[in-house]
Formats: structure tokens, C-alpha cells, sequence
């Protein structure tokens, strides 16, 4: 049973302040929507955060790392120590993530939140129920109780990054098969075939990808996910428990009025199932950019999402979040920087 | 007649540095191609700065303003003497691009390549043949010399910003009705109906687009340029003069090197008319974005250009040239500071 905190109502956006915040940019010296979708983003974290000048320079990092048994069918182009050997390149800081949260000036904490790792790594935060998923293709992947455990993981870290008063937070995942774990979440939660969302991972070729679908075709029919289940049940069954402490923080960010700062097809599987479990945190989501991962514009239909970025990324570890991260930025320094038309004595449009 | 320097070969790309380039991206701990365009992004950058580590950090912002006579027929939204208020507001700093200038640590120089100010303004560089273009309706928009030296003042440019060895250079525009002569440009140079490219510019509705279009199909029956004309002669008949020095720039950028960040529809115009001058310059520009004006695409895809960001933005100045920096910045940090798999003793693929 998930905890009663997942499913307590969000705030909602405020309508004033982004009314407000509206009626600024509408006066700011440019035409008239000229700065296009950095206005509405403007706009909505205005509403978001409760201001007529919204921020998103703090903007912490948080990457979840998990172990996935399904690894064992051979659904990754990756050895499954590659997931542990990252972890440490994270915390050394030679990973992608590694390098972007130093360039943008952003914390980086990385979770264990369920890795195979035996014993805490330094500089790592080990938050974790079990060391692992079972494999789903022979068993459900979780109990009830780890899956809770994952969820309130995802709060946990939330409550250490409110400390610095978060404008934005991102979320990453590193895990070698989560692909696959969050492909059969993906098409559980939307009833499709695997085959209309698996993609290549980390590199897998055609019949690679074409085993991963049968595998978790296989999965869903045998644990009768194929028809429609609950959220709950479809993380328990074929979920990952870095997946489920990222759609924990999701709710737990966005129950705080943070907004959270999506990356790519993975994440956006989590925010999926975070979103069917409790609705109210869906306006807190802003989604960073489309991954080259073929199941991802599937999700983000499904969640009406339109991601800024479309640059054929598809690494995750919350790196194309982190990319998207400076036009958040420079959409603020825009909505709150730019002189109005009276203020710069510039004559506004005819008629 | 144009001067001797505009035709003369721009260097090549190194193939030896984007090798070498390319060898590192396949070393660095991520599956190879997971960074998508940031991966292509820093090898083409290697190339044309020469070394196997690019960089963005250096991105001087130089902004050409000029008024245009053909404003007299109706083709803008706004006033004429928008173009040297916001000049004013360029050099006060409340302008997009000040704002963007500021946040992303450039300079901003601002040049006058040919507005209707009488006199030399505060913080603007004055270096223009003649007060704005005349009206093309009526008569050819420039003579010779006029546009000769609007190419020299675009290379003038460049030698200052060489000072601070660049290793990218944005440009930007500014000027009341630039549209219409970037439209009638394109129109030319693509030798297709004016109607295809027409777009509101700083907010036409659909009967202004018709108006414009309308204007510029006459006047480019009247020149004799709607079935063929040299790209010298086009710019002439319906150019302005910051789009001319504008593609004077980019010639000059690339010959010394420099690579230039390309804004939207009405600098990748200028672009068009660079590239059909001097077709060595092509290889030089790494384009920011894709803008709403309609007839950007045909430009693009006239140029083989993909852009980095679709945010539906519409202002010039340089602004989505400017927004698109952190992308170049980041894939380059990217490039230069991630770990290999060796130095970080991940285990690679499979196989």
C-alpha cells in the first residue's frame, strides 16, 4: 500500500500571478508574443511559484539509480555493472550530468535507490529497500512495501533539496535496463503494445529491440497487465525502484509548489505513472526536450506535453533536463530584466 | 561592385580535427551517439576552430540596425521610428538582447548601418553610406557603393571583434521593415512568389501579409528580379543595408575562421545572400533556430540548415542566436570534460 501522502491534492497554479505576469510581458519592448513559447514558460512558472517574477536559478539535481533483474533476458546493450561504475564516475564528476551541473552551478546529489551496490559508495546517498528488481519476467519486480519504500526514497530527497529553496528541481536516472522496465510501465499505463514503444536504450539494434518488446509482451500478458491495472500494481509488477522514487519526488516536489524540470523518456514514464496516481501534480511538470527514444512521444502525448528540446538525446541521467535548464533560465532573466515600452520611451504598434 | 575580400575562399574545416574529435565523443562514458546534436555540434565546431577541443565561450554579439524607405507602402505593424528608440534601448540595456547580452556574459556592440538618426547616439557605433534604404516600390533601395560599403562595415566589425578572439561570433538585426526586405530578398534569390515567405513580421494580421507580399511581387516585377539576378544586383534592388553588412559579416567572420551563430529569418536571409556570394562561408554557420515566420523553412532548407530550437520565437535582435548559446556552450563542456570509459573504469558495450 503507498503511503496517504501520494495522494494529497497539489496546490494549484495561481491565476493572478500568471495573469499578472501576462500583462508584464504584454508591455515589455518587443511585438506582442515575439519571445513565443519563453513567454507562456514565463508565464506558467509564474503561476507555479506564486510570483509576477519567477526564477529558475536554483535548480538542484537529483539522479536516482536503480538495478532492474530483468537484465538477465538480455534486454541491454550494457553489462549490469555498468550502473554501479557510473555511480562512482557520478559522484568522481566525469559523467554527462556530472559535468552539466558544474556549468549551470547546480547541486548534484546522486540516490542509490536501489542498485545492486552492496555497501554505501562515497558520495552517493543510499536510500533503498532491496539491492535490485526481481527479474519480471518470472515474478512481479517489487512488493508492495519496497514500492512504498521507493516512493517515500523520492520524498526523502525532496525534503533535503527544499532546504535550498528550489526555483526548479531535476530529476535523472541512471540503471542499465530501465529502458525496458519503464517501456512496460509506459505501455501498461497506456495499453499499447511494447513494440509501439520500445526503443534502441542504450544501443540495442532492430532484433534487439524487437526481443526487449517480446519480453515485456510476455511480462504483461503473464501478469495480466495487458488488459488495465492500477498504477500501483503496474510499478509493483514491472516497475524499477529508481522509477518509482522519481514519480515519489515528482508529487512530493510538486505538493511543495516546485516545479520539476523533466528529462527524457524514462522520466517521462515515471511522471506518467506519477500523474495517473495523483493528477494534481501534472501543471507542475515542464518537460525539458524529446529523446530519440521511439516510445517517448507516446508518453508525452499522453501527458499533453510539449518538451522544448529536440535534439536526438537519449542518455537520462536528467541530462537533457539540465540542457533545457539555461532557457528557463534566460526566459525568467527576459520576463524580469526586459524594460516595458513606457520605461524605454519606445512607441508601441500602430493602432 | 562589391569589394575583391568578399570572394575571396574562406578556409576549410579541419577533417583531422573532426576526427580526432570524433574519436574522443566515442570514448567518453555514454553510449556512443546518446548526446545526439551535442556530439555532431562539438565536431563541427572542432573542425572549424581547428583543435580537438572546441569552445563557446567567447561569443561577442554584434547588432546591425538600418531603416527601410519601403516602410512608406505599409508593411509594418510599427512605427519607423521604432528603429533608433530601440537602438536607445539596446544601449540603456532593457532591450532582448541586452538582457541576453548580460546573462550569458557577451558584448554587445551595436552598430548603425544605416537609420535615419541624424547624429551619432550614445553606446552605438555609427557606420552607414547614407540615412536608410529607399523605398524599392519606387526605385532600387541602394546604389552600389552604398552597398559596397554596407559590406565593409560588416568586415569593420568583424576586425573589431577579432580583438577578443572569438570563438563564435552571433549576429543580430534591428529595423522596421527588415522584413520585407528579407522577404523580397528570399523571394529573389529562391525565385518563388513573395506569398510563400510573407510573415506577420512584428505582428501583421493575414491582410497585412497579403499587402506586403503584393508590394514586393510588384517591385520585384518592376526590377526585372522575378526570374533571376545576381545576388549583388538583388541586394541592390531590395536589400537594406544591415542586411547587407550583416552578410558581409559572415564572410568575414568565416575567412578569419570564425564561426557565426545564425538568429532567424531575417539574418539566415542575409546568410542565403552570403552563401550565394561566397559559397566557402556556408560551412561557418551553425544555425540557432527555427522562427515562427513562415518563410524561414524555405530559407533553411535552401541553406541544408537545422536548426538547434523551435520555440516559436519572432524577435531578431540576435535573441535566438543568443538563446542557442548555452547549447553550443554546454556540448563543448560536454566534449572537454567528461571522463573516457578508461579513465573512469566503466565497462563498455557488450560485443
Amino acid at each position: 500500500m503507498l503511503s496517504d501522502w501520494i495522494f494529497r491534492k497539489c496546490p494549484d497554479s495561481s491565476a493572478d500571478c500568471r495573469d499578472a505576469a501576462r500583462a508584464r510581458q504584454d508591455q515589455l519592448t518587443k511585438p506582442r508574443g515575439a519571445l513565443g513559447r519563453l513567454e507562456t514558460l514565463a508565464i506558467e512558472l509564474a503561476g507555479l511559484q506564486q510570483t509576477e517574477r519567477p526564477g529558475a536559478e536554483r535548480a538542484p539535481i537529483v539522479v536516482f539509480a536503480g538495478d532492474h533483474g530483468i537484465v538477465a533476458q538480455g534486454v541491454s546493450a550494457y553489462p549490469q555493472e555498468v550502473t554501479i561504475a557510473m555511480l562512482a564516475n557520478f559522484a568522481r564528476g566525469g559523467a554527462a550530468i556530472s559535468v552539466l551541473a558544474r556549468e549551470l552551478g547546480s547541486s548534484l546529489e546522486v540516490v542509490d535507490a536501489g542498485t545492486l551496490a552492496d555497501r554505501p559508495m562515497p558520495g552517493i546517498i543510499t536510500d533503498k529497500p532491496r539491492r535490485g528488481s526481481r527479474d519480471f519476467s518470472r515474478q512481479a519486480a517489487l512488493e508492495s512495501v519496497e514500492l512504498a519504500f521507493a516512493f517515500d526514497c523520492g520524498r526523502r530527497a525532496v525534503e533535503r533539496a527544499v532546504t535550498i529553496e528550489p526555483d526548479i528541481l531535476i530529476l535523472g536516472e541512471m540503471g542499465i535496463g530501465n529502458t525496458t522496465s519503464a517501456t512496460a510501465i509506459a505501455a501498461a499505463l497506456l495499453q499499447t503494445p511494447a513494440e509501439t514503444i520500445a526503443g534502441s536504450g542504450t544501443g540495442l539494434d532492430s532484433a534487439g529491440r524487437a526481443h526487449k518488446a517480446r519480453i515485456i509482451n510476455a511480462a504483461l500478458a503473464r501478469h495480466h497487465l495487458a488488459s488495465g491495472a492500477s498504477p500501483e500494481r503496474i510499478l509493483c509488477v514491472v516497475g524499477g525502484l529508481e522509477l518509482a522514487a522519481i514519480s515519489g519526488a515528482i508529487i512530493a516536489a510538486a505538493q511543495r509548489r516546485i516545479p520539476v524540470l523533466v528529462d527524457g523518456f524514462i522520466v517521462s514514464a515515471a511522471a506518467l505513472a506519477a500523474a495517473r496516481l495523483n493528477s494534481s501534480c501534472r501543471p507542475y511538470l515542464v518537460f525539458s526536450h524529446r529523446s530519440a527514444e521511439q516510445g517517448h512521444r507516446l508518453v508525452l502525448d499522453a501527458l499533453d506535453a510539449r518538451p522544448l528540446l529536440d535534439l536526438d538525446l537519449r542518455l537520462g541521467e536528467g541530462s537533457g533536463a539540465a540542457l533545457a535548464l539555461p532557457i528557463l533560465r534566460l526566459a525568467c532573466a527576459l520576463h524580469n530584466g526586459m524594460a516595458t515600452f513606457a520605461q524605454a520611451a519606445v512607441p508601441d504598434r500602430k493602432g
